[in-house]
Formats: structure tokens, C-alpha cells, sequence
């Protein structure tokens, strides 16, 4: 039998598509399943990039630029220039997903054994990406009871080693909903500048923001930071086009861009109709980010004010992004999600969690945590807090 | 200046995209340009794939199932039954373009400073895949005098070392167009299990044949050969769709599938638009494939013969494909290339060529080479030609 890469067969599974065996199997078996376990958006997208699609008179499909065509990056500076953040198109590169943006941006700066810097909770595929970059993660907690606010910078500092080559964040937070401040963005750039390190941050969920007056602050607005600063970003959740898979890596660092070009030349270019949609997508009303944004800060509200009724459940008060972080009055939350799709129902529906100790770089961290992704609407919401709160005393009684 | 990783500094350029800005300065100048570096074919699509994502009625773009969905993979399990090559679904995960699969199957297999045994001349990007997992190519060299049919045995297995973990073939091969005889399939495969190494190959030429009563024989129809054996495929050449970015890995190696698996969680799912087309595609009637393989035959004896009636010119005589190798009365076909768009034009058109030497990993070889793909009809092609030998006086004149 020939053998398999170390690199393969130590990289990490998915804890958010962990648990889908058990999922697809309830299914079968004809539960329903509330879904609250991926950031999958179930808002419509935006008409003009849906009917661009339709309309189209392709008779084959080419391969495009590699770097996406000069027109999608052009509209993309005007977009960001609404966001103050002032780009040419020779400053961006569309990715297949923010996905391949992040495999990008650790591939061009770090080679096998060097490290990077995260506070957890984080991005579980950030865990993914690294490994199969032959990169490790040194995790930095950000705790519950803070909010997952930035962790104290000497607690980051003091993980800073000749083989640290990044900071990474994502701004507002998967999976903790935590709007990172101006000054706390600015103070991160800082400990970048010192140790002549790079600062990546994930800007995908920008215009989910749910207090009055936020503002997000980006990467790329830090003065002075500007070959330290890569951005990564993607349309998957703000047009609800997870399945575009289309995203960009940008950075004013020109080294940077053009080695990540090297590695944009080898896939050859992002897909067709997806980045047709997703120019497109830039069409769209003002009105239709505004009323997702909405959208999402109202089932915030419903979510959270249900969750905080139940007895014994805390719940992180997420300002931005569409997720939160929840602890169970249960000691194993991944064996209570897979007992919710195994062995219980309501009425024959359950719901489906991600079990938070995968948003963790660390052993044993997070194990009574889930996260919630307030995908659904508000009346399902509502349905899937009351299925929780009857399972945690059916799995309660049990143990 | 925060550094770049080795890897990414280190990472080759593209030679098939490495002439493109004198291409794009030519353009804007008024030039026109015959693409003959480029594997872009200008047939149509199937009108099944077209039709099916116009007349589509997604509302929003969710994430797939990261491996493609059952459909489309049942699907492609009677397409391979056509071809004789017996697989059920679970032996197939769909990636983004056979450049993903490739990537796939080496991760999964190859650590740092591993091993992969190919031919060269070979797909430029082959050497680009092995950068980015810091895995070394070894090439054996296949003769332009011997249409490049495989290289001894001998000389293939004396380059096997304890760091070896595979042999990669593409059939029929891009860049020489040679279509591996069955006898040669089966040898490479003796040689994959004597050492317990993999045989990769890449056959998205699979339809693409020239000569009569010549049959394709897959790596996948090698007896005994079932854990050793990863094929990689894709729809972009078989249907005129590169940018849809739909390819898989395939393989009855279970253990290496779920490792591929693992990466293909990462990056979530193939896109949705691109996936929805690649199955209907399957649905186009079986003429269309027939058609699409005599006019690449048509071509190629049109290119031929007009090539070969250039003094000093010298053309291996492609079975399979759609492209070959041309051997120039230039020292150095680079910058021969270069020249075409830099300095040449006949009544304001000129051609463009992939300088070969790009697609030998020995330093120094094919310098007098280039690759010619088939993707323009006969008119054009008779065209470029009629210009290549133009310019072919008066760059040697000049020089």
C-alpha cells in the first residue's frame, strides 16, 4: 500500500462538516433539520447578479485573468472606496473564495515550521489552511466573559518568535460575532510594524455590524501599515453567494501581490458565471446591504433574548457578523449536537450546531461552548431555540 | 519589509502566461493576435450546459457538498462506463479544475522534499504544483526524435529513490500531443507497484484521439493496480469549459480519497453555476464529443501539413490532444516568441506561441522549441502559419 503524506493525514477535519454523516442519516430517516451550524445565508441574492447569469450569451466558457478582469476590480476600488478604503485594481487579486485568498496570503509568507498568530476562538479552517501549509497556529485566548475582545497585547506579544510571520484576525468575528474596535485594529498594526510581521485580516462580514453607530475599521486604513497589511475578503456572505466561490486577497504590498499572482497563475482563473454574478452583485441597490444588515441584527435580537431565557445557557452578545458563541450547561457540547441529530427530535425536527472546541487551537478549550450561525429566520429561530432548550432537558435527565 | 516565504519567491512563472503583457501592449497597440500558446478552445459548449444555467431559478448561491454533489458524481460514473472505467461515486470528489485535483493528489501523497517522478517535456504548471508542496520534480527526458512515446523503462526506474512517491503522466499528453500506448500504461503501472509508489494521470484529453482505431487506456483499468492508481479529470477541454473550473481526482484508493476529502472541506464546495453546467453537459448528445474530436483531428493534419512545408522547421506528429511540438530554426524560441509580439506584424497581425523550454524541468532543453495548441479553426490556423513563416525570414535575417 503506498503511504500518505504526514501533512494529509494530520490535517484537521472540519468541525463544521464534522458532524453531517449524522445529519444526512436524520435526514433520511425524515427528520427535519434546523440548520444553524454553517454560515450558510438563506437571504435572496441580489437580482442583478442572478439575472446577469440567466441573460448571458456565453457559447463557451473561457478562461479569464488570473488576477479576475480588470473590470471586476475596477468596480471592487469603487465599493471600497463607499468603505473609505482607497485601492487601485492593481491592489487586488479575486481568489476562488476567501478560502483560496487565506491559502494564498500563508503561502506567499510562510514556509514549513514558521508560525502564526491567532486568537481563539477562530475560523476553524484557519486551523486547515495552516496545516496544509505546513504553518502552525499559536492561539491567543479571547475569553467569554470578555466578549472575545482582543486579548491583552502583551499576552499577544509575547508569543511573537523569529518564526512568527503573521498576526490573523477576522473582523467582524467567525465565530464569536466580536466587532474588533478602531484602536484595537490599530494597536494590533503596531505589534505588526515592530516585528516587521504581516497582519491579515478576514473583512468578509464588513456591513454586518448591530449596534447603532458601529463603524468597521480596516486592515488597510491603518496609516503606515501598508506592506504589513493584507486583506482578505469574499462575496460569499454578503450576497449570500457562498456557492460563487469568489474572494480576493488585497494588499498594498506589491511583493506580495505578485507572488501571489505566481500562485494565481497555477489555478488559471476563478469561474465564469460566478464572477459574472459577482460584478453584477456590486449593481444592486444601496438599499439591499442595508436591509440584509437588518435582517441579521433583528434575528440577533431574537435569537439572543430566547437563548438567554433558557436555564443554565450564557451567550456571547455578538456586535458584528451573523454568529455567536453559547455555552450549554452540558460538559461535551459535540457529543450533546450529535446526540440532537442521533438520538432526539421534537415533532420529528432537531437542530444541527457546530461544536465550538473546533474553533479552538488549543485541547479542551471551548467543550461546553457551540456556535450559532443566525442563518434562519427569525419564526425558525424561534423554533430552534425552543427544540434546544427541550433537548437540553431530555439530554440533562438522561445524564 | 516583512519577508516572503522561500516557497513563494521560489515558485516558477507561468511560461504559458509568461509573454501575456507583451501580448496585452501588442493588443492595445492594434494588433491582432493568433493565441496559439493557450489550451483555450473556441468550440462551442454543449447548448445542454448553457441552457440548464440560463434558464436556472437559484434565488441565492449555497454552498455544495465539498466532494460535488451525488448527482453529478453518479452521473459521471455512466460517462466513465462509456469509457469502460468502472467507478461508483464514492471514488470521484469534484474539485475546482483538474489544477485542484492535481493539487489534491499531490498534498495528499508527497511531504517536503519528496518526490515525483515525470516525463518532460511536460504541463508547465505540473512544476508549479510541486513548488507550491515543496515537492521535487525529476524529469526523464522523452525524445522529440521518438514523438516522445515514453522514455525507457530502465532510465524511468533508475530515478526511483527512497523519497519517490509517484510517476505522473498526462494522456494524451499536453505539451507533445503523444496518446501512451496500453503496453506503456501497464509497464508504468509494473514500475508504480514494484516500488509501491502512485501512477497519477491526468487524461482530460481522454476523447481527443487522431489516428484510427486508437483506443485510450486509463490508469484506472490497470488489473491489481486499484490502491496505487489516482486519476485526474476535468470538463475544461472535453466541453469548451475552462472557466467553469469543474475537474475531479479520482481513485479506488479509499484511504487517499478521505484524505483528499479533508482538503476539498477546506475549501468548501465547487461553484454552484460551474457544477450545475458540468452535469448537464453529460446530457449533450453523444455526436457532439465525436464532432468536437474530428475537428481536432481536422486541424491538426491542416497544422501539420502547412508547418512541415516551412523550411527548417520540424513538427512531432501528435496522436492525441490538441497540441504539438515544433522545432524552430531559431536558437532560442523564447525570444523568438517575444519578438512576434514585440517587433513583428504582417498587414497588422501576428502570432502567439508557449515557448517550450517552459515545459522541461532540465534546464536548457526544448530552447528551440514551442508549443502550437490547435484551438483556432483551419483558416486560422492556416494563417498563423503562413505569419509564423514569415517572421520566421525575417528574424532570421535580423539576427
Amino acid at each position: 500500500m503506498p503511504t500518505l503524506s504526514k501533512k494529509g493525514i494530520n490535517l484537521p477535519e472540519s468541525p463544521i462538516r464534522k458532524l453531517s454523516g449524522y445529519a444526512e442519516k436524520a435526514k433520511q430517516e425524515g427528520k427535519h433539520i434546523y440548520h444553524l451550524n454553517i454560515g450558510q445565508p438563506d437571504i435572496e441574492a441580489p437580482a442583478s447578479a442572478l439575472e446577469i447569469v440567466k441573460n448571458n450569451t456565453l457559447n463557451l466558457l473561457p478562461y479569464g485573468s488570473s488576477e479576475g478582469s480588470l473590470s471586476y476590480r475596477t468596480a471592487l476600488c469603487s465599493y471600497y472606496k463607499e468603505h473609505e478604503i482607497s485601492l487601485t485594481p492593481e491592489e487586488i487579486i479575486i481568489t476562488t473564495g476567501a478560502s483560496e485568498a487565506l491559502a494564498f496570503a500563508l503561502n506567499c509568507i510562510c514556509d514549513a515550521g514558521e508560525e502564526i498568530i491567532i486568537p481563539e476562538p477562530f475560523y476553524a479552517n484557519y486551523n486547515g489552511f495552516a496545516a496544509a501549509a505546513s504553518v502552525a497556529v499559536i492561539p491567543v485566548l479571547s475569553k467569554f466573559e470578555d466578549n472575545f475582545c482582543l486579548p491583552p497585547l502583551e499576552a499577544i506579544e509575547e508569543k511573537v518568535t523569529p518564526n512568527t510571520k503573521a498576526i490573523l484576525i477576522c473582523n467582524p468575528s467567525n465565530p464569536t460575532g466580536y466587532l474588533y474596535t478602531k484602536e484595537e485594529i490599530i494597536a494590533l498594526g503596531a505589534i505588526a510594524k515592530k516585528h516587521d510581521i504581516y497582519l491579515i485580516v478576514d473583512e468578509v462580514y464588513r456591513e454586518f455590524l448591530h449596534e447603532k453607530e458601529a463603524r468597521h475599521f480596516s486592515v488597510l486604513n491603518i496609516p503606515g501599515l501598508e506592506d504589513h497589511a493584507i486583506m482578505i475578503d469574499s462575496v460569499s456572505k454578503r450576497y449570500s453567494m457562498c456557492g460563487a466561490r469568489v474572494g480576493a486577497i488585497v494588499s498594498k504590498n506589491k511583493a506580495l501581490l505578485s507572488t501571489a499572482l505566481k500562485f494565481a497563475h497555477l489555478r488559471l482563473s476563478p469561474a465564469t458565471y460566478a464572477l459574472m454574478a459577482s460584478e453584477a452583485a456590486l449593481n444592486a441597490d444601496p438599499s439591499y446591504l442595508i436591509n440584509v444588515a437588518q435582517e441579521y441584527t433583528h434575528r440577533k435580537n431574537v435569537l439572543i433574548e430566547a437563548l438567554e431565557k433558557i436555564d443554565g445557557v450564557q451567550v456571547s452578545n455578538p456586535t458584528g457578523a451573523f454568529y455567536c458563541i453559547v455555552q450549554l450547561p452540558v460538559a461535551d457540547a459535540e457529543d450533546f449536537s450529535k446526540w440532537l441529530l442521533t438520538d432526539f427530535s421534537d415533532q420529528n425536527e432537531t437542530v444541527m450546531f457546530a461544536p465550538a472546541a473546533g474553533f479552538y487551537s488549543t485541547p479542551g478549550f471551548g467543550k461546553n461552548q457551540i456556535r450559532i450561525g443566525f442563518v434562519l429566520n427569525d419564526k425558525k429561530l424561534l423554533r430552534a431555540v425552543e427544540i434546544l432548550e427541550k433537548a437540553l432537558k431530555a439530554y440533562r435527565s438522561k445524564n
